[in-house]
Parts: structure tokens; C-alpha cells; sequence
């Protein structure tokens, strides 16, 4: 039997990087896999069932939350998003690790059901740093950088919820610091317990 | 002010190997340097005070007791040893990480006065591994070797009040995973905390 994986679950503020990040990480580890969401919103063009989202009828996403399906879910505006339980659970018995990048109240929630995942929270160098790149987008109002900047700050006071605080102030470094984080909760005695008492 | 830095209290029964490790540490890593121990035996012949240990009387010995000096002591037959904190304590403050190959008795006394100690236990890969190193050695009769082996098992029993497990089935994995432990610290968000505070 396989070793269960990991379940990674990344946060951060608009403007951390933490998408960059997580496409480099999927990208240069083949046991990462993504978790997919499921939601009550319609399929956009070229979105795929089972690889974008999958894709429920308010029923069905209904009886899910009844059955306790989700590890977390939430209703923004008419629509459900949440993350069935069953696709991460799989996958973490075949040894391996789920990626889930979520916001701060997803997290929270998961961390309740799921205490053994690991929490990244990935943080922008500095409050300069984060608003030149929410500036740089350059696709926005002056008020719009202004309420995502103040979202962003008060995204930034839950890190201390997380188990770990990646500063994204170089991607290489970043991606150097979740492969270590990976590679040493791996050595966790909690971890570990099993298979060490198997030997011993 | 530079970063605090890190103690490490690296345990594991004889053939694990936990020697060699340290060495390779040490050797590879300048930020690391390996705490100085106190003693009240005498010094063997190239010994160098404040290098292999520092040599004191057993009346400044139990003087340091009284004021609370040690991180952990011990006396073994006639003489004390024991961890002083003054050099471990100078040394994280100028952001080295500070190396204790210590005793499991040694190390659970440090994890009470020095809770935010990394606690790595070195594991052999297996009991037919850990035996064959221990007869390996070839200095030792077979009671020896059954008396060895009986305390590396008993020793073993412990792991599980350590925060991390090495198994230490190749020498180059094992540093890998203890490089990958103390970076991955230093993302934890207890450690980071402050610095983060400070920048948002």
C-alpha cells in the first residue's frame, strides 16, 4: 500500500503569486494533483466536467452538503462552490498529494475536517510590493486597486492561522521553501508513527 | 539583528548513524555550530577547553545548577555533564543554528526549558539493519552486542517525543531531509511571525 499523501492547502492575498506558484509546483511534481471543485454554475466554453469543476445541479450539490460530502463549500450569490471529499480522499490513499488553493474561509473550514492537511499561506514581500502588483494589472479603477488592496490586508492578518508562511519575494525561493515544507512534514513523527512502530 | 537561529536536538540509539550525520552537517552548513559541553572530568590528553568541552570544577559545576545555567545536565558516576545556555543562547542570538547531539533523557529536559527546539530522532533503517551495524563495529562480545542492541531498541521506544523521525536508510537522503526540516522551519508561522507583523 501506498503511502497516503499529503493534502497541501494554499492561501494568500491577490497579488502573492500563490497561482504562479502553484502552477510551478503541479508543474515539476507529477504526485501533486489538483483538487477539483464542483459548483452549481454553468459551464463556461471549453470548460471540461471533472477537470475544470464538476459540474452539479443545485440538488445534487444539496444532498452532498446533506451526506457531509464536502471537505468545504460556500453560496456566493445563486451558486454552490465546494470541494468534494471523495476525489481528495482518493487520491491521497494512492500516495498522492492534493493541492488545494483556496481562500482564507475554505481554509478555516478544512482545517476543522481535515486537520493533518498542511496550510501554506503564501505572503507578498511587503505592502509596496503587493500594491505595485495589484497596480500592475493595469486593469482597474483607482477605487477598485484600493478595495482589493484592503482586502488583501485583511486577507494577510489570518496567516497566523496557517502551519506555514511562505514569503513570495523570489519564485524560486518560494517553490524551495514548499518543496522543503513538503519533504519535512514527511519526516512528522505523527506521520511517520505508523510505519517506524512497523519496523521497530 | 540578524534572525534568531535554530536549535536542533538531533537523538537516535547507536547505528543510526546520528555521528556521521552531524558531521556531514556541520561540514556543510557554516550557520550550524555544535554546542560545547561542560564537564567536571578531567581533560584527556589533546583536549582543548571551550572546544571538546568546557572543563570546569565540580563546585562551579554545581554553581551553574544553582543559578539555573544548563539547559540539561546530567552527573554519570563521579562527574557532571551537562549543556550550558549561555554559549547555546549567545549563538542563536548572533543567527546561528545551534547542533546538540544529545541523550533522549538530555533532550526531553531541553524540550521543557526550550520548547521551540527542532527534535530530530535518527532512526536505522530496520532492526536486521540496525544489528548488523552494531556487530559491524566487530570491538564488541556477543553479550556486549545483545546489551547494545537491547538499549538502541529501547532508546527507539522514544522517537515518538521528538517533533521529527529520520530514517536513515541512505546517508545523503537523511541530510536531505534535515536540510529540508530546518528550512522548512524556518517557514513555520510561529518563527516568521514577528517578521511578518513587521512588514504588513
Amino acid at each position: 500500500m501506498p503511502k497516503t499523501g499529503f493534502l497541501l492547502i494554499v492561501s494568500g492575498p491577490s497579488g502573492a503569486g500563490k497561482g504562479t506558484i502553484c502552477k510551478k509546483l503541479i508543474e515539476s511534481n507529477p504526485k501533486i494533483k489538483v483538487s477539483v471543485s464542483a459548483t452549481t454554475r454553468m459551464p463556461r466554453v471549453g470548460e471540461v466536467d471533472g477537470t475544470n469543476y464538476f459540474f452539479l445541479s443545485k440538488g445534487q450539490f444539496e444532498s452532498m452538503i446533506d451526506q457531509d460530502e464536502f471537505l468545504e463549500y460556500a453560496r456566493v450569490y445563486d451558486n454552490y462552490y465546494g470541494t468534494p471529499q471523495k476525489y481528495v480522499i482518493e487520491n491521497l490513499k494512492m500516495g498522492n498529494d492534493v493541492l488545494l488553493e483556496i481562500d482564507i474561509a475554505g481554509a478555516l473550514q478544512i482545517k476543522k475536517k481535515f486537520p493533518e492537511g498542511i496550510f501554506i499561506f503564501i505572503l507578498p514581500p511587503s505592502m509596496e510590493e503587493l500594491k505595485s502588483r495589484i497596480v500592475g494589472r493595469g486593469t482597474e479603477s483607482e477605487a477598485d486597486i484600493e478595495r482589493r488592496f484592503g482586502c488583501a490586508i485583511e486577507e494577510i492578518s489570518h496567516f497566523n492561522k496557517y502551519d506555514y508562511a511562505v514569503i513570495n519575494d523570489d519564485l524560486t525561493r518560494a517553490l524551495a521553501d514548499i518543496d522543503a515544507i513538503i519533504k519535512a512534514e514527511g519526516c512528522r513523527v505523527k506521520r511517520v508513527y505508523d510505519e517506524v512502530k512497523s519496523r521497530f
